[in-house]
């Protein structure tokens, strides 16, 4: 797709840190979660980023997306251990100093008292912000996140980015989500691009996606169509129903998800 | 993680193409199966970047990777239908024409005689490349990937992917490959993060990573020891398992995967 959908989008942008998830060891779980939330509060995510564990590829991420994008957002390095490095690369992205957050120091002592834990030196690191930075909530497990502009740094275990992403609340503001419509029909790409083709040209103001799949002998294609305004994509949904039953691919309308 | 790890380090990127991961519909499958392949031939995955269906942002990505890596691996965006571009920018990022290559046009058409399917104007879409490229073999369903300098560009369809990948072949040239072992305990992350950020200090050629993980009332931290060089490796596992022990973690070895 190459057009802008809709006048007004607002976009977010994910940084993922993680020497884990390039190794290939951790398979990711919290793109398509982000993903599929940020959808539903008009968000768009427009450009995600698999960063290891070093301070200048998470200062150069931050950076180049934080210019380009509405939000952005980081997973993972947040925690106790040499490996966490997250609040530090991003004080230096940001050229503020990092210093234990008040609250934060308040909130570890009281969640480390209540499970009879050592608040050691190492665990204070996790009170440690880029100084101006608004804390994150964590329901899970205390150690905050943080807030630095349109920057939001969060856990990467992904029950506790969850819970932390839920808290943002009104600091997110997106435009109007896309309605979505899937159609999947049994043809082969090829025979439906040229015609899809002509409708995605008619209707720039429509996302049309086309993903073939290939399971056990079966394959087909499904349709994703995105667009702000329903009566547009309805319009487009129409046209491509009857490209296909032209085709005969018996085309079958998916419910939403 | 900050430092490198041995003296020469071969490095990959990816670039993931395609709104349906983007928009949270599909889970990619790629990135971890190309890591660990990556790490196989002792080649290290540096950075990966999940771009729109858009010129300019699959553009910019490969030619700001391609300068700071190895090799530049795409995935994504080579089949038939209008939102396949990923050909047509590459020829932008490279400044080269977009014409069709002569070997994939007749790999196309066999398959499409073979198949009773007609060959028509857009599934010859899918045997343009940027001039100069050499091909990449898919023996599941003919259309080519392809090779400009150190940029493979590969379907996303994990099936046809992996086949491209594996028939690569002596295109790619690794370094050593790292290492890996990996110890289980049960201690909170805090509480082993003092003493292993010692040992990571004395051991700069070993990378150790830490991952808690929390599941149905468990909860543990899983390390990862990485190095060239086995004996430096194994003096740093015994030095984190008699940490462990000391610490009353129980540690266990796991196999190697």
């Amino acid at each position: 797709m190459s057009g802008e959908v809709g006048p007004a989008v607002v976009t977010a942008a994910l940084v993922i840190i993680g020497n884990e998830i390039l190794s290939g060891r951790t398979q990711d779980a919290n793109l398509a979660w982000i993903a599929r939330r940020l959808g539903e509060l008009g968000i768009r995510l427009g450009e995600v980023r698999v960063v290891a564990d070093r301070d200048d590829a998470i200062g150069a991420a931050v950076n180049g997306l934080r210019a380009t994008h509405d939000y952005v957002f980081t997973t993972g390095g947040i925690g106790p251990t040499h490996d966490d490095i997250t609040a530090r690369a991003l004080a230096a992205a940001f050229r503020r100093r990092l210093a234990p957050d008040a609250e934060a120091v308040r909130r570890l002592e009281a969640h480390y008292a209540r499970s009879g834990i050592e608040f050691n030196r190492a665990r204070m690191k996790m009170a440690e912000v880029p100084e101006g930075a608004r804390l994150i909530d964590n329901p899970v497990s205390a150690a905050p996140g943080f807030q630095i502009e349109n920057v939001f740094v969060l856990a990467g275990v992904p029950a506790i980015m969850q819970a932390q992403f839920d808290g943002l609340g009104e600091r997110l503001v997106g435009g109007a989500p896309l309605v979505v419509r899937t159609l999947g029909c049994r043809l082969p790409e090829g025979t439906l691009a040229p015609g899809l083709g002509d409708i995605q040209a008619a209707f720039a103001d429509v996302e049309i996606g086309s993903y073939p799949y290939y399971r056990q002998g079966d394959f087909g294609v499904k349709l994703v169509l995105r667009a702000a305004d329903a009566g547009r994509l309805d319009a487009a949904v129409r046209r491509v129903m009857a490209l296909v039953d032209d085709l005969g691919g018996a085309p079958v309308e998916e419910p939403p998800v």
